[in-house]
């Protein structure tokens, strides 16, 4: 019995991380559809959408099943039901890249507006990363990991007020590149939520090692 | 003990329905705040957030003892890891009537612009009832009143269009305006993406019915 749930526990940690792994690839993958100019990676990116969104309903489906038939408690019920509220987190992350490829795709029919892609890699990169890092901090329920996620967040916040500034000045100076400016604040904006649901699963991480609600009190 | 499961499952009801309303208020005060042009309305929303985040810890730990002690099966346990999800829906709802005061603080500073309030209005009776329906059938496990909800979500998203392209007009007409209309087109946001945690609440109480996932089907 013991063995069984073992293997499905790492049935579920595989399934959590190969969720993951599609959601920060079509991050970076919807960044660099607007860095290059590259309609033709959009389609991929949705194709991933579509797996992500089978994967949610099949970690739902064993979270249940592992507690239905294991009975788990402490530490790996806190893993379950934290690995039920990743799962949400997860699917979340790949909308917001679909909203990313959305106004990527409004974007590319006008030409380019400066130099500011560059700084949307930079906060896609920091995204990106935080996600890879509250999943695994989360998997392999290390304390430490999760808190440095939390700390990125702060990072990518400040990135974000940034470009927004940067948005607002460029509107009320050039009225033409208004929808654009609006289009890449948006995108700015994604990318910090994306932030928001990895400190989300660094919280959750932190919950199930030390039995301790970080939630609004890591400040 | 299955007299005290019951108990603790209405205990748990209760507290989701607590929450719920809580939430709800935070959403039509934080655009009465708008309105009436009333910054005194604002502390009292933020306090009833540190009541919703308490209420999120409560609910979190609830859904883990009732599922240690009792050890549910069917459809009590997807009830209870519906309540986990639920849970934080109805705490990320809050967080968006935070961010909707921060935007209403900053736009009372500068003289109203226009009519717009009345649409956001609208909007946010919208998104609140949302809530509150999506919330009822998730408690009482009713189907018909969750289908309802989703159907909503589209007359939301259509407001949500309609506001976002005023506000762009109105921009590319008066660059003076562009700080206040992109505040108020975020607002306009915030309240669409209240009426996606709606639906995942029913998405989440059709689950609990039906043992049936129509997540990424409804459409």
């Amino acid at each position: 019995m013991e063995r069984h749930f073992d293997e499905q526990l790492t049935v579920l940690k595989h399934t959590l991380i190969k969720m993951s792994a599609l959601s920060e690839a079509m991050i970076s993958d919807a960044i660099r559809v607007l860095r290059d100019r590259d309609k033709s990676a959009i389609p991929p990116i949705r194709e991933h959408e579509e797996q992500v969104n089978l994967l949610q309903i099949e970690i739902d489906s064993i979270c249940l099943r592992l507690i239905a038939l294991y009975q788990p408690t402490a530490g790996d019920l806190r893993f379950i039901l934290g690995a039920v509220k990743t799962n949400g987190d997860l699917e979340r992350m790949a909308d917001l890249a679909i909203n990313i490829c959305d106004k990527a795709e409004r974007l590319l029919e006008k030409p380019p507006l400066g130099s500011l892609t560059a700084s949307l890699s930079e906060m896609a990169a920091l995204a990106s990363l935080m996600v890879k890092e509250s999943l695994h901090a989360y998997v392999n329920r290390t304390v430490e990991r999760a808190r440095a996620v939390l700390l990125r967040d702060d990072q990518l916040d400040d990135m974000n007020r940034r470009i927004t500034n940067d948005m607002l000045a460029l509107m009320q100076k050039d009225a033409g590149a208004i929808e654009q400016a609006l289009d890449l604040l948006l995108v700015a904006r994604n990318l910090e939520r994306i932030g928001d649901h990895a400190t989300n699963i660094a919280e959750n991480a932190i919950f199930v090692v030390k039995g301790l609600d970080v939630r609004h009190h890591h400040g």
